[in-house]
């Protein structure tokens, strides 16, 4: 990895939670993870944060920590979009541009020069962090909230094999149908809706031939969350998966809202999920 | 207590995590805290936190609602000093002022007639929860970071019989003795030394003609805290634990600094320490 820099180093749980930056190949420009190492890595959990979110916020509100040293996973936590491009308006808002790269390639003027987000994640980042602990996709898995939640779900079926274990937190399930996957869609990807299915986790996995995680998907959703019925749609993505034949747990939770505060009380079941798949 | 607003509620570990602002009494000015209720509060565990923190800070970053919600035990999350009261130069310094209350009642103008967070804490907040949840002294334990550390050693050594139990996070155990403290001192108290040594953890301890807490004080402190040995000094309060005769366990933990990746680590124990004297 290039021009690689520990911005800051912290323990935790007998591990070390680390900060970094570097020059991205992909990005054009520094872009910044955070990494909890337990002490024995054993798996790679790649974690997507959501709207406004960066590669700290899990790193500090999720209380993952703790079961992820005991477990021996690593906690991979990159960043939500570029940072500092200076497109006009790139953070007027917050759900596009900055802090809402969406987990795809951008296409269209201004944003396809530097909104590279799956490029950067799928072939530089994770590629250079399995590499240095010697944990490939056998050993690596994907989770994520809100956008992250639909990060996760749709690398994970755009990839097949480059992850052998994902669940979600609050996914936003059908970007189709919902105002920001439309709005992210409209201005990465443009007014062709042909290209956008194909960043559609519901609609992606309508595709699926054979059931793409026959040890299944494990989703949470608190039913106090305000944005369940405008933005998330699980209910897509589970019918969905009864077409495609695909296992899916999809928790429903009563009273439980959309912030990290329900994150934290559910992650310990998604890290389990994650090493019994990875580590079982 | 006087108009009781409820700023937020997350469900949280099957519990509730709250947020409040009220019109204090003692203060003069309305005052906001956290609350985080296990589904059977049992027992109340004050946490005061450092400087610059908030009532969210903990509630945030520590992960401790977990192990609460297990124990039954709730948590309350005072701020670390008024907001808004409008002094000039009430929030230039991060380590004075606004977020700096240092937890007692300053005797100096401007700021006697608003800092007087001892007062608040002692004889409005800490009452008025208690008697909410029908919790008394025998029920309530104290505990603090850095200034929050201080906090919660001071309140129980000036307060004998308020808390049961008390630990800290790497507390200011010697004001008297660190820059920290002595820019608060002479600022909230003013230039006569006779009154700063009340408020001194270490100083209290020497004073005690028994041993206040007779099941043990737990300390933790990271050996990588770059503030350890010009501003926190544990090494103050453990010679006068040892003159007075008072069970202390100080852990002293490599590599640790003096962060909430740090707390989060430790919290359980603490959580622990308190339940055994609380519930035990």
């Amino acid at each position: 990895m290039k021009e690689l820099e520990l911005l800051g180093e912290h323990a935790c749980f007998g591990g070390r939670q680390r900060f970094y930056r570097h020059a991205s190949r992909e990005i054009g420009l520094s872009m910044r993870f955070g990494l909890f190492l337990p002490p024995e890595p054993r798996a790679l959990l790649v974690y997507l944060a959501g709207l406004t979110c960066s590669e700290e916020t899990f790193a500090i509100k999720a209380g993952a920590q703790r079961l992820a040293s005991e477990l021996g996973m690593a906690l991979l936590t990159p960043d939500t979009s570029p940072r500092g491009v200076g497109i006009a308006g790139e953070s007027d808002s917050w759900d596009f541009g900055v802090g809402a790269g969406f987990y795809l390639d951008a296409s269209q003027p201004p944003w396809a020069s530097y909104w590279r987000m799956e490029s950067y994640l799928m072939h530089e980042l994770l590629p250079a962090v399995q590499q240095q602990f010697n944990l490939g996709p056998e050993r690596s898995g994907v989770f994520g909230h809100s956008m992250g939640g639909h990060g996760a779900l749709t690398l994970a079926l755009r990839h097949p094999g480059a992850f052998r274990s994902v669940s979600a937190f609050a996914p936003v399930c059908a970007p189709l149908q919902c105002p920001w996957g439309q709005k992210a869609f409209a201005g990465y990807l443009g007014r062709d809706h042909a290209d956008w299915a194909g960043h559609d986790a519901s609609a992606l996995m309508l595709t699926q031939t054979r059931p793409p995680f026959p040890a299944g998907i494990l989703i949470d959703q608190g039913l106090a969350d305000p944005f369940l019925a405008t933005q998330l749609m699980p209910e897509a993505f589970e019918a969905a998966c009864l077409v495609a034949g695909q296992d899916l747990t999809l928790r429903r939770h009563a009273a439980y809202d959309h912030g990290y505060y329900f994150i934290a009380s559910f992650v310990e079941d998604h890290l389990r999920h994650h090493a019994a798949q990875l580590l079982g």
